[in-house]
């Protein structure tokens, strides 16, 4: 099954038989204060700066959050979309809890963006899945339930189900429906990974759906953070993942290595480019300081 | 199913169930030089930091290999095997393609030993599996053929197979048999890691035996080999191998990532325990320097 994503003039397909497929997170004030600050400020440079280093280093597709306490959301959520796609031309994902935001993005953005994202509270399904319709847009769907995040792995497969049949009621593909299985952190339960492993295989079997997963969760609390974060991504991949909002600085010779070994990288060539490219970025940006 | 390894006092327990047994793969001449040249020497002082900084690093069991073309590799391998056991308290896994030298090496060996390697070949089970019987061994068994390394899964299971039938013929128990399904490189062959993990699970399928890889071959002429080897490791831990002959410094906190996030470590114990001690033998080390 493949999901479409579009920018002015680019495609990114995600499905399991492609490249993995590298959302950037950066663009998100959570726990950012230089980006909450540039935002408040109304200073865009920063924002351009963010995007334009996240594609350089792999990202296939930006995500866009504009949460800030001090700020105009929805007249924000505008400008930085289509300060974004003026210099970067690439699928954006607009990342917004609110349906209003929401809206406001997805009129900015190009082609056809992805929306992060539905959960399965019936409210949210009510408010989110019209929109999306509308715009035509794919969405992420987090296997979250009434009662909030399920506990196993047969009850995330049920609230998957229930965002897919929601959806279909309206007209929205399943191959527009990107499934986030969701994972918790392993320090605080150390079944937690499986669960979400399971999860995947779980919905892979019987949806065929892509799915997505933040991956950085997993380790919090953590010391070395990307051991367990670039091992969880291999894990998750494996399962049936095929694509991740991360940070490709990070993880991307991670995901570029894991595709190799899955026999999805044709003489090695994706993952040669992406050393080559980042090699040489690296050099640049430690000249730059 | 468990293969039970045993030093004087220690007993290790290889298992799907347990957590990743890692066996030290640094006291080996070939293609280092500095260790070749002290054994040439008759220098033990040299191993003896080789074997108690891996048992610092985290491994469970140390591979000894005594192969340089200078040397009397019989003589070598009981000197070196005696030199080891007197320093670290840990089992033995005895490497050599020649009979002889292996009858030396777990001879000297403590407790319950490991032999590395027999593979499908005739003559070489013809040659190996008795000693290994007469010492009571566990060893890992390739899955070479007579006619080479198998090019698919179905043939390495069968040539897995042999080694277990032939081993069961003269007395040797299936769980001291650990199969390497064997990895080439990725950069040669795009498709070689999924024609190991594939091996992985065909083999745990049909005989359930403890597995075993060499995890840097596969990055072999790769730039930017750890995330090839680590993504590695993630992918064949979870598709069913229960130990590796690895370097415990370079590889051992993936490792433990991995184990944590297949849920085989209750409350992250191993992960903390290992990040602490080897944060600290890393400012030893620095320091010493």
């Amino acid at each position: 099954m493949h999901t479409i994503l579009r920018s002015n003039s680019k495609e990114v397909i995600i499905g399991i038989d492609k490249p993995f497929v590298i959302i950037g997170e950066k663009i998100n004030p959570t726990g950012m204060k230089k980006l909450g600050q540039a935002l408040v400020d109304g200073n865009m440079d920063y924002v351009i700066q963010l995007a334009q280093r996240q594609v350089a280093w792999g990202a296939d597709v930006l995500d866009v959050n504009v949460g800030h306490p001090q700020i105009d959301e929805i007249a924000m959520m505008r400008i930085v979309v289509e300060t974004v796609r003026s210099v970067v031309d690439v699928p954006l994902c607009i990342d917004s809890n609110d349906p209003q935001i929401l809206e406001a993005g997805l009129k900015a953005a190009p082609g056809k963006p992805l929306v992060n994202s539905v959960n399965g509270e019936e409210k949210q399904m009510a408010s989110v899945l019209p929109i999306v319709k509308d715009r035509g847009a794919a969405v992420i769907g987090l296997t979250i339930a009434d009662e909030g995040i399920p506990p196993t792995a047969e009850l995330r497969l049920a609230a998957a189900g229930r965002i897919i049949e929601r959806a279909a009621k309206i007209g929205i593909p399943v191959e527009d429906i990107i499934i986030d299985p969701l994972v918790m952190t392993v320090g605080h339960d150390f079944k937690a990974a499986l669960v979400t492993i399971k999860s995947i295989e779980l919905i892979k079997r019987e949806y065929g759906v892509n799915m997505s997963l933040g991956a950085s969760n997993v380790s919090f609390g953590l010391p070395d953070r990307h051991s367990v974060n670039s091992a969880f991504l291999a894990l998750a991949i494996q399962a049936g993942v095929t694509c991740s909002i991360t940070d490709p600085i990070k993880l991307g010779s991670s995901i570029r290595a894991t595709d190799l070994l899955l026999g999805k990288d044709a003489n090695s060539m994706r993952y040669l480019k992406y050393f080559r490219a980042t090699e040489k970025l690296r050099g640049q940006e430690a000249a730059a300081k």
